[in-house]
């Protein structure tokens, strides 16, 4: 089987943009069999595409390669990376942050800077598929990383939102609403953990109480409730509902998670 | 050539829940190849799901694997279920209705209860990532579905909406509007050719008169006209317009199909 | 490995008719590997298709296979055409303007008319399902294009919306917004070479003047800009904005380069 490569963009499944970017993998990598993540990261947000990014590429194998493109500095002197992380997956995506969950101890990057190896840039507006695509293809081919560029020692990274722990309580936010409209914070369980042994005993957004549950089945229709969702993080939803709606601009929204009695 | 597998799903494009089951079905069914029905049924509609599901699968070959997540109560303790059709085709899902176009006679059901063959669930609320995928990278790689847990004689079935057939009259409802606002009903062919021999003579909507045509072509700009869809069902449609615009909600609107002079 | 075909339509991902189109390619033609190159065209709009396949097209291997349904006109007496360009790249779809930028000099067309190789027409209104998949199925089997019907020598061509050059000056006007509200332009690079040696002195969208960048990256925020795009056209951007944003129906808006001090 050929090897598997990933594309995660903000460019809408419309537009015809990613199609020019697999076409151009299909021509230099003829057996690349291609898997979309999401092309609906919403437009040059590069944490939402980050936390997507986090939360779909554990789940395929640790061969595959994946290319993001949020990049609202294409064309400026940011720089193009390829990572490698600790468990020795590989990414391609722009050096603005899109990349920090996979840039922790044990992971390495080089600068996409080989003439030779990559086309010369047929655009100054498109590194999905005139530097990107063609890299992904060097790596599907058998490439190793290194030689797309010399190493990075510090590439850019994303203050990422963790949430704050203490004894019998976590502090965070709401990172993003999912399609659902359920809101997705930076509370993880492992947070919950550090906090203490008890049971949950309240949770509250932006200063609302809302109920704790174990699945959205134990809750009433309409009602705003709290619980571990499938990334490992507490959510926020209602049952056959949409969480989001109405609040507007939901990031950043204090969330707030209590096991004191 | 690897085991063709489907998704259908209410989770969105963007989501990135799609792009976790794909994850997780080429992790353990390395030459799967994977195809997208829709992951745009509407949030929670079991209905939408099932038609398009059945409007979709018979076009596959009979041996694809059919994966279909729709499922308002996952985490509850609604059964999830692996289907044989009457044809041998095999479909995973909820126990909810969503499978209902293909629990005809001849069709056997298995509840996925498999320890051994089925991980431990990692999340009360992604059955699709967790359990579904799991079982249908089990099928592609040859297992039987009798192995995926206890059979089930009473598997959920919705109430489906069927046409009434009199002498000369079929009466019906809309079912949904698809992506160019055509409404798509409750009444096939075979209807029409029960109530009678003669040619339709007469196309009610809510009431309002619509005129009957073989296609598109034969309208004018505006005007409502009904036909047989692709789907071999009566359909109201406006010649390059959108016949469900400013109807709001149009599941269960009546439609009358008289062959009457 | 298996023939590409990629399939073009104005659907809509979450239809389910794109799925039935793939559902009967892969039924024919088991090893066929399918690329969508978009979905999301406007609902009956021919030219805005045709500019994506013009833009989509030439990233893929010469030898894919091309389905293009944009189709207000199926089940009328329109043909439906294979055309085999210039570069022997084989593309089917309506005879309805779809294919103009593959009619040029040294392209061919044959309607499709092949009673033994196509089925008989199932539905008067899904010609994607129904002719065009069979037919592209066809000729992923080895099948030459000849072999689907008689050659066609008056195929329908759009009135293609090129740039007027004069010594100085390029005058164009708005084609279409992709999906981050950047307006794609009839000026072309070449037209603008046509037009003199100098640099680009001025560029005005309906009368307004608009700043000339090389990228993105040197605009200020929501400033106006207009620099070459990926696709060899002149564009208007905003950075980080969304240039459509506000305007209404862009196409036909009126765009002048000069080149004059």
């Amino acid at each position: 089987m050929g090897p598997l490569v990933t594309l995660l963009t903000d460019f809408g499944d419309g537009s015809g943009y990613p199609a020019q970017m697999k076409g151009v993998l299909l021509s230099a990598a003829p057996d690349a069999r291609i898997v979309d993540l999401s092309h609906g990261v919403p437009a040059f947000d590069v944490l939402a595409g980050a936390l997507l990014l986090e939360s779909c590429v554990p789940w395929f194998p640790a061969d595959a390669i994946h290319v993001a493109v949020v990049d609202p500095g294409v064309g400026t002197s940011r720089r193009a990376l390829v990572v490698v992380d600790a468990e020795g997956r590989r990414l391609l995506g722009p050096d603005n942050g899109l990349l920090t969950p996979f840039l922790g101890p044990g992971a390495r990057a080089h600068a996409l800077d080989a003439s030779g190896v990559l086309p010369d840039l047929r655009s100054a507006t498109f590194h999905g598929r005139d530097l990107f695509a063609p890299a992904a293809a060097w790596l599907a081919r058998g490439g190793d990383p290194s030689g797309l560029g010399p190493a990075v020692a510090d590439p850019v990274r994303l203050r990422w939102p963790e949430a704050s722990v203490s004894e019998g309580e976590v502090e965070g936010e709401v990172l993003a609403a999912d399609g659902f409209g359920n809101l997705v914070t930076s509370i993880r369980e492992r947070d919950i953990a550090a906090a203490g042994d008890g049971p949950v005993r309240g949770v509250f957004v932006a200063g609302r109480p809302v109920r704790w549950v174990r699945t959205f089945g134990e809750g009433a229709p309409g009602e705003l409730l709290a619980m571990f969702g499938s990334g490992g993080r507490v959510e926020i939803a209602v049952r056959e509902g949409n969480a989001s709606a109405g609040l507007g601009r939901v990031r950043g929204l204090k969330v707030r998670v209590s096991l004191r009695g």
